[in-house]
């Protein structure tokens, strides 16, 4: 190897076993053995391609960079000859050519005149993985599907004849500045939409003027999308603490120097949920692949989403949440209470936020919609208002969703699933949506009567249609049943 | 030009620029190149036609007079030549001929039997255009469609057993006699369902007994419209106040000289809704006729309604109203009043009239249901009813759904969308409409065991399965925050 | 004539006139010129054939003997020659052989095993017109829907371990024994289902030990349905009351004699409901059979509904109750009682039962289900089941929708539709369909743990689903407000 | 005979009458003529076969032992011939070659993730009749579909950082240990599904630690089930009493002999539900194969449903329970407990559980779901709840549901046609299905923030809404009315 010589696809094939594992990535081949085990989404998707050509998967959900970044030097071990041999297995399950093609496919981006719009563009053009792992939500959607329907069911009650001619949308965001009351809700893996990920979120929040939170599984490294946006341009970060807690404060230090202001720790997904939509594309890919040979699909599915989540601490606490802001100096936010009580408990443990919000349904189906838990704090513990901030995600993708939460008492409102579908159309779509959602919400505070976002308030809104649904704390109306055991 | 010469379309194509804009309409040319920035839908619609022929867009949504009406007579310039070339740019775009095959296609109207026959016909026979306009409504359609499902909960509680051979449904609509109660909501541009528009509309109230309210978007100018009619016969006015107060001024002492008996201010849609329909077809007819180049459809679409909502006042406030009424030397009543606070607002300033409405669903998508205003009126403040006439519209649509909302208390209700279906006949349509839905009333009523209009009373109704979704004024029965800033 | 020589369809032809009307029928030609203004169902139905051979128009809807009985000796004009000439313009209305072609695809009696799927067959095998006048209900069909779906929402409570090896459904109506608690409810022109019409009916109820209550709008005169029946089986004749008070005083009287049990006054249909499937059919038969004519359908339609219910008496009034005992001296129920406010004028007005009705959602489309007003009763005027009789129709097809009833406290139950259905398999079919119901019955009560109808109570049934829809007398939780009108 | 000669078909179809039946099983002939009044599933399903050979008929249904085990050997009258015969009418009633065929369609097992899953390859690939025997429920499928919808309206309300790294979800079913909180309930005749019916559930149960419940009418015998499975293992047995009492002694003491656990006594239903998809499956067999012959399908039906429950007593006191308890020594259930009247019964009675069942929506159409019974505890009897244990089924077929059922007080839930679905892959299904839904559960239960079954109780879940739907006792809320019959 020392002398540069080239190796040919059929030199590497035998290296295709967990002991003995190289894989060629764009023209470059590389041990990858002792990584396995520390493969944040696990050693099988690696093996798939072990002894073979991973380009076209790698490229799908990471960054070109991040391999370097990532092995040791001595891990290299030489360059691909080139070939114009039949195509690889790898290159048969990724379907070359097929992106480009989707792509070209693409409506002008003008035709798009909201959020569901770019819903529908992206299900029609983005890879059936990428789409499922988008697009899926936990079992039988029904949380999912009543995020969104429960908002709808929240009514408003317009004010007429007052001056709308200004109006402003201007919202501080955990003491960030932001031209609008909402900001991208973190999602992984966004080169599955388009080669610049997240950095062309981050370019498209940068002019803008939103805030990016960015995930813990993004597919470029947090440095790279920093450095994509502009100066001053602010960013939080969501956190999976990961079992390996050193892993996490290093992360914690790179984040706080390189400026982030505020860290969504996650939890309301110690497990991940069960996508079915997911991993019925990760079944069916091994059925194809692997014919004739037993599948060892365990129980627990292969999806995307089970794969990312191995190396997540199902153990965090609430007495961890003081180790993660000493370790960042940042403000801590916890993203996916679900409930009264545990506001109250982020109180207590001295969180900046809360982010009402059940994973977009993804974690545990039949979890209550997340305008539910919003409610509950309202008929629990109104006095938190003033305790900390309250942001919420789930099933938002109007103007005028977002402007029923403000209204009853949300600081600001995080949008994912359309961002990532935005992503479509890489920066360029990114801005569009945006500027269609505050357009929305513009025209839906005039056409309520108010100027200021900050004038939005619970005498907009009728929520009569969702009332009798709101948890009452801390005594159901009948139920007194108590299980023996302790709780 | 003085010597008459007639110009071919060849010779004015290069004045094709908002410097320099002449349109040939009708075989005559004209210099509109100073008119653009006051032309009500916007520079933009008449740009598309700049230096070439505008007859056909022009005809579809403005009378015959109109032009001259308008523009000064040195604008303009002169005749067209005839001519045998191939069809121009308008003429592909507005596909000729395509109207009249529609026409041929209306069945008998002896076979249409109720208002949503007549939805059914002009959904297969209008332009697109046309129907989208008329038949969009904001976003997802929420409040258009629960405005017409929350009517159909309200259910009635027939009384028996009384005589009922003789039935009268006559009533006084601020102070005009009325065969019926109900009236003609204004809509705008009704040339786009039949080339006699609103003098139709006009023609066949007179016939019927009914009162028209006249939208300030009509095709035909108010003069021409009134004049359609027969002596005696009683007027709306339906008003945009314009950002040029004078011209607002202009048109209601016009409309006061012609005998109107009341304006009818619109208080619903400082900012026009966001009506995707609408806005759809305006941006598939960019992107087809101007292929390749850059699109420049801003965020805020353009749609018809958001073109002719351009010279809307945005700031029109409550202290307004006064000036309306002594400009004008009528009674003013408020169209688009959605919560009670509003209505005793309304009192306070002297409205002689409320109109709940939310614009048939065409502002701000989720606002509440027309018929939940009306009910929250009983909870919060039924002295009302004796204070000013209330009148209604969204979603009425058969006789049965007009008894309800008199027996709560309505005056009047406003059926808008029907009558502008019922253009696609003429006025034989609207006469033929107005017939089926005062047939239907006096059926219901003669069921439900009232001999007159006057009769309906709230106990002919069970309005339980609507009941749990009227808002509580002053207090929500569990929130209690408010948010700091001033409201 | 007096010669009896036959006359050829050419030779009546002229006769097509209000004022000299011949028709042949049977092949036999009538004078009915005098008959035209006391037609039942209007004289616009005949003069459709005026001049012509109405055999199987006729036929469709009337007895073979009732021209017979009803037209003076004199009308008879002679025979008509037998014609081998081209079908007449009534043959091609009615599409002669359709009826027997259709018979002929009924599937086997037996693999029909519920009421609805003898619906289901009607809805493949009947005419168009006959399934349009059966199935038919008004307008939008929300009541006619919401009868169904509000007795599905009513749930049982089944007790366990009690002896259900015998089973009693025998009860007592209105004085008549039967081996149900349900009954025929009247329907109209039973012969559009099955040449032997009524009279199939009353030979399955014998048959069965059921109670028919038989329409004034019979096909069949009454007398010759009577004597189809068995000795001693019991019937009711619904009554609508004619304009001309001595024909119904005449009608009462033969009912008397006839042994007739009662009498049910139909009080929900001063006039008749809008039902459009109806009136479509009318509409379309108009436009082919007079084509190139002018239509002259009115605004109120000319559906079978809207035509028989020309003599109806709409100032029929409470005191006329009395009226109607005395003629007939016989018991009166009222058939259409909607609100509790109406069942207790009818203990008032000397009424020996109620019969909650909204004429299948046949005439006031809105009205509220049935079920809600046996509710209302509960919670307005408890007192009342100990009063009179209360019976229910409206969308039971199950024995378990009749038990619900029964155990609200309904003495019986009438079923209509269902029974027209199974009319296409005629006296078979009837006794087929009780059969079911009966087995359905029986069924349900054991699986609720009792053994006599008569021990059904409200205890077996769980009405939380429908509770919150029963209006409240007499007064609205929050509507004050009072019309000014004498009500 | 004593010979051996051996016998063709065409010796044996003369004895085709109820009075001299012989049938051919398996190449053996046998005289049933006594058996016919015993069979459990009536005779008519056997004279089906008088005279020929009903190998595959049996095959479907019973083990291959039954039959030597039933009847008395001087019943078997000697081999049969081998044939090359045309086929017989009962090979062609069951379409020879179709189950194998279909088995070989079935999905590879790990593409199978969810519950639902299996169901849908159960609907593919099952004979008609299987399918419909076990998916059909009581007439419209009211109770079946709301089963499950209402439990899917009970949300979660999940809590948040708690440690859920290790998680069990074992419990104490009726004195049993088990690895899950939920067991297989008892379903009819598993050979429709798999040859190995029941023994493979056992199988499959012993390998998963679960426990089965196994019906009166398993295919197999009980000790042939028992012994299919491991030392150790625990069995519940169901039990419908027969008529004829010694022989449910013999099978109680049977069942005490072979160490089965406890008796669950069916209460809920004394005469079988009406399943029509069952029975038009039957119906369809009589019209084909008997065509021309009069069907004699009585008005109860022919399903299997009907036919297997002809022996049940349909007496059944609450008396009996002790003689039950008495003759097995056995801990009994009640199996059908529908109202919290009947759960108080149950404790009084000396019952040691209550399983909340409604046959799943098998028997009584419009039943309350059993999450409203479960409920109905809460509300009216919470203290039963520390009296014997409470199981519930219907609708479950998530690890979700499961858990929402625990946390409101259920000790296990039933699971059944899921099972009876996973049987199309025999063992190996059940045990797939079970770590399914044990994966489900446990994720679930993380996601709750719980880590031990027992820590489950109802401020887990917010029931809101269906707590309106929860019966009220003793008093209804408005209802007062009782009838004058004893009840």
């Amino acid at each position: 190897m020392e002398d540069g010589q080239p190796f040919s696809l059929e030199d590497i094939k035998s290296h295709n076993r967990p002991e003995d594992c190289w894989i060629a990535i764009s023209d470059k081949i590389w041990n990858v053995t002792d990584f396995l085990d520390i493969h944040p989404g696990g050693p099988q998707v690696i093996l798939k391609y072990a002894g073979s050509d991973a380009t076209s998967a790698y490229n799908q959900v990471h960054a070109p960079g991040m391999l370097e970044e990532t092995l040791a030097a001595d891990k290299f071990i030489g360059d691909l000859l080139p070939s114009n041999d039949v195509p690889s297995l790898s290159a048969i399950l990724e379907a070359p050519g097929e992106e480009s093609s989707r792509q070209s496919e693409l409506p002008h981006l003008h035709t798009l005149i909201s959020a569901p719009d770019f819903q529908d563009v992206a299900s029609r053009t983005l890879t059936p993985k990428a789409w499922a792992f988008y697009s899926s939500a936990a079992t039988d959607l029904v949380t999912h599907t009543a995020n969104k329907s429960l908002i709808r069911r929240v009514m408003f009650r317009p004010r007429i004849l007052r001056d709308v001619k200004t109006v402003s949308t201007k919202r501080k965001i955990l003491g960030c500045s932001s031209s609008v009351p909402f900001f991208i809700s973190p999602a992984a893996m966004a080169r599955l939409a388009h080669p610049d990920g997240e950095c062309a979120l981050a370019r498209g929040c940068g002019n803008e003027g939103i805030v990016q939170c960015i995930s813990s599984n993004a597919s470029y490294p947090l440095p790279a999308i920093v450095k994509a946006g502009m100066k001053g341009q602010s960013y939080f970060l969501q956190l999976y603490v990961n079992s390996d807690r050193a892993k996490t404060a290093e992360l914690l230090q790179k984040a706080a120097m390189l400026g982030v202001k505020g860290i969504f720790v996650t939890v309301d997904a110690p497990v991940p949920g069960k996508r079915e939509a997911d991993e019925r594309v990760a079944a069916e890919n091994v059925a194809s692949a692997i014919s004739g040979a037993v599948a060892s699909n365990d129980k627990k599915g292969g999806g995307m989403g089970r794969l990312m989540a191995q190396y997540v601490d199902k153990s965090l606490i609430w007495e961890d949440i003081e180790w993660i802001k000493t370790v960042s100096g940042l403000p801590v936010v916890l993203k996916g209470v679900q409930s009264a009580a545990d506001a109250i408990m982020a109180v207590k443990y001295g969180a900046a936020g809360v982010m009402l919000s059940n994973h977009g349904g993804r974690s545990l189906d039949g979890a209550q919609p997340t305008i539910l838990v919003l409610l509950e704090l309202h008929r629990t513990c109104p006095e938190i208002f003033d305790q900390l901030e309250i942001y919420i995600d789930g099933g938002f993708e109007r103007g005028s969703d977002i402007l029923k939460a403000i209204a009853l008492g949300a600081t600001a409102v995080g949008v994912g699933r359309p961002y990532l579908y935005s992503l479509t159309y890489g920066q360029e779509g990114v801005e569009h949506l945006t500027q269609i959602l505050k357009d929305e919400l513009e025209t839906s505070m005039r056409l309520c009567g108010i100027t200021d976002i900050d004038e939005a308030h619970p005498g907009l809104v009728n929520t009569q249609g969702v009332d009798h649904l709101v948890a009452r704390e801390p005594e159901h109306p009948y139920i007194r049943w108590k299980p023996k055991a302790k709780i």
